[in-house]
């Protein structure tokens, strides 16, 4: 069964607190909706900071949630000199330091990941696609730099657009783009 | 059958002609050596240079080759803003234009490849592995972020250490880091 893909640049989600605590009480406003319904790429960016270097420019997604999360992919892990660990979104369980830069000031919390491989899915989803009761699948990828991709988490919630979210190293060594179609392995 | 990994960063070879306009008289001085026999790090940088941006730092390695070719990963040519074709080594078809930046000048080339996936061999290794006459292969990957991936081409030369070279995207998306052990699957 095939389904489209979705690629995330690191980005960055915020708890109230924290987001109070680098923007104040400037809104949240929206520059483009993201596939996932009721979620949307924010104007607002940050810079996080490891042990080794600063990226500007990343993307606070919204709306806040309630844990602050840093999503990067292990490239930017080395340019950042940080070692996250892959997790689920949502699983801080060992998320590693790194400091978040506002305009009214800098956090540091433990927070950073790189995201599991995941395909969004609804109930309605599921049971469309025969996917009910399936925890992982694996992928593939055709192309020159194609190949099977495991440990691909289905990630439920109410209401879902049907896609695989890679960050950019998945994306890029497999020379996928957003909106390519893939092959589900169960 | 094992192999072990080898993570290729972006990296230029020179031909003799474009060695002098970018370093004139100065040796081409061995800083360390590489896996694969008679073949090293230079003490030299460039930097290379596309329609976006420029990354500064870019190894050159030695000795110099019959040919002038860049090699980038697909995370790479976006920063730059090229979109290079999927290579072998020395195959420059299609190769797209790149400004090199040495010490004495630049020089603007058709030759920014993203290295196809390949393991090194030799007729030694071909015969004791069971790999003669076999052009390409697939590789497994464990771990969390593992997978198979395909096209990975097996490159003959007279003397080869026996590894697989990868891309920083190709490791990255697999977690995999230099001297890391994979299964062939032929």
């Amino acid at each position: 069964m095939k389904v489209s893909v979705g690629v995330s640049n690191r980005h960055v989600h915020l708890n109230n607190d924290d987001y109070k605590l680098l923007f104040g009480d400037a809104p949240l406003t929206k520059r483009n909706d993201l596939t996932q319904p009721n979620t949307f790429a924010s104007e607002l960016t940050v810079t996080i900071t490891g042990p080794k270097r600063s990226i500007e420019n990343v993307r606070v997604l919204g709306p806040n949630r309630s844990y602050t999360q840093v999503e990067v992919s292990k490239t930017d892990a080395y340019s950042l000199g940080i070692d996250p660990p892959v997790r689920n979104s949502g699983d801080l369980l060992d998320a590693v330091e790194i400091t978040i830069t506002g305009p009214l000031g800098s956090i540091t919390r433990n927070a950073a990941i790189i995201a599991s491989r995941h395909i969004h899915v609804d109930k309605n989803i599921r049971h469309e696609h025969n996917l009910e009761g399936v925890e992982m699948v694996s992928v593939k990828i055709n192309g020159e730099k194609g190949g099977i991709i495991n440990n691909v988490y289905l990630k439920d919630s109410d209401e879902a657009y049907f896609e695989m979210h890679l960050d950019t190293d998945d994306a890029n060594a497999h020379m996928l783009k957003q909106g390519d179609e893939v092959e589900i392995i169960l």
